[in-house]
């Protein structure tokens, strides 16, 4: 089991237990932390495979979506008035209404956005929900296939069965061996084997060599990883010191997954606490130990490989440090 | 190791592992979870020993301090109007300026104030800190003591030193066997043996039923528990439901403490990743076990000891329940 540390004052205050697996596109483990075969929730890790129907169904091509756009689709977004402008895009060019979103209301992630809405005498909406993009993405393939737009994020709905058969075409499971669960935002969530996700995203990271919707998903995100995220978030700033060589996506509970085309690997990480400033963390030397990150990129990113604890009052009182290594990175 | 879980459509998301010591006041151990002897930074939770000078000290006294106002000095507060007043009233009957308060400004925990914060043109001050009570309180000894009150959060100064005294009190330790460290509010923390933590605490409940100090401390965190958190905070309702029969108080990195004063019993919980959603849970099954909650009790405290999770949409999507006993209750 590996470990990511919160450290105050010397101390080590609080222990994250984490879970990490390399695999290639075969299902073949390059390298594992911990144990790796629990069933585990993709979660918003999920969204870069769920956004490929938008390109293979032609959503992308018929209502003229941006890059930018495409990657918002694959977001766990701050909020930010740049997200909630792309969700309104989305929605217009595919002639959806806003109020067909079904994703939760609630304030923007990022404090910036939320005191900007409150003090102009706005309330949360649907549009500010960190998977807006997501479900205006949704919204976008129900209105291309001519699909009843209305309650798209039942489980029953055809938008949900696609995302289904998308998540059995990588995984290369049966359904049955799929578990399914209800989501922060309200759409169906996967739950498979954490070597499982890792090969899923191998899989999907060699795809994007040669096949034009995986293609396309990478480039946005890598081209756009603000759109991915915002302001501070890890994935947009990993991303944009990867520079293209790697592309990351975060899921709720303490899970990371990413690909690295060039080397046709994909990873997964599990904090066992889903503790989300641990598997970020874990991220960056995760990336670090597979060579996708220098040491200079990893010092640029020193606030999320090791980031400095500071106190309500702006003072440094610790940091968090990942305690681990990959033991057989055979690449 | 004692474990809660997070629970998503059956299927376990995500495990907290906690440790939990019940201690008598010679430091004998009645019943125990997991390693309990790592050093542990009490955090928030010696809000209730950080108080005792407010009354061996005549603060309260000299400064007619009401019990609701005394409660607030134990508290990790949500910031909600009640709370900022209380401290406001603290400062104005020692006669200290709100400028001296050295707790960093944040926004209030509770979400329903920070929204009226902000829609009404505010903006988070040092009054809104959730330790912004002790803060007063800390001023207030200053004031008594005619203590110079500027930066009295600084190790060295008077009030700092004041605190560790009142560790020392407690856990029977010297000096240089209590770690220390910088807290998320500014002033200086504590570590110590987590068991020693729950032996402070039996120690301080036994005293409480002869001291005047603590037995006012008692009374009033017993007596005003919405002064020492906020609308539906754990710490809050559970003290209600108890009517007496326990205090308790929550600390930052996953830390739950409390005493039993009838029992002459105190304890200490820690969840090792520092989750608090699980130290939560974690208590109200520390309570029951201890006889101090009935069935009933944790009934009426369902949304602490077995909480429904849901999502943005409000649906329920799981729960987080605790899956360890107390091995060995000998009470």
């Amino acid at each position: 089991m590996g470990v990511v540390e919160v450290v105050r004052a010397g101390l080590v205050e609080a222990r994250h237990s984490v879970q990490v697996v390399v695999a290639d596109s075969r299902g073949s483990l390059l390298a594992s932390v911990g144990d790796v075969d629990g069933l585990t929730y993709y979660r918003s890790a999920a969204k870069p495979l769920q956004a490929l129907p938008l390109l293979d169904e032609g959503v992308v091509q018929r209502f003229g979506l941006t890059d930018a756009e495409l990657a918002l689709c694959c977001a766990s977004h701050e909020g930010e008035s740049e997200h909630v402008e792309g969700v309104r895009s989305i929605l217009r060019k595919a002639g959806v209404d806003e109020s067909l979103l079904r994703c939760g209301a609630h304030l923007p992630f990022s404090e910036q956005a939320t005191r900007a809405l409150l003090a102009g005498g706005g309330q949360p909406a649907r549009v500010h929900n960190n998977c807006s993009g997501k479900h205006a993405g949704m919204l976008a393939l129900a209105s291309a296939m001519a699909w009843d737009p209305v309650d798209y994020h039942l489980p029953h709905h055809l938008v949900q069965l696609r995302m289904l058969d998308e998540i059995r075409r990588w995984t290369l499971l049966e359904r049955d061996q799929i578990r399914t669960g209800i989501d922060g935002c309200g759409v169906v969530c996967f739950a498979v084997p954490l070597h499982v996700i890792a090969a899923s995203f191998a899989r999907f990271a060699v795809a994007a060599q040669t096949d034009e919707g995986p293609r396309r998903v990478v480039a946005a995100m890598t081209a756009h990883p603000f759109m991915v995220g915002g302001t501070g978030r890890t994935c947009t700033d990993v991303m944009r010191q990867a520079d293209g060589r790697a592309f990351v996506k975060l899921g709720a509970e303490g899970v990371y997954v990413g690909g690295v085309p060039e080397q046709g690997l994909g990873f997964a990480i599990k904090v066992a606490d889903g503790g989300q400033r641990a598997v970020e963390v874990a991220l960056v030397r995760v990336l670090a130990e597979l060579g996708v990150l220098s040491g200079e990129d990893v010092e640029v990113l020193r606030e999320h490989a090791n980031p400095t604890l500071r106190n309500t009052r702006g003072e440094e009182v610790g940091e968090i440090r990942a305690a681990f290594d990959l033991a057989d990175v055979v690449v």
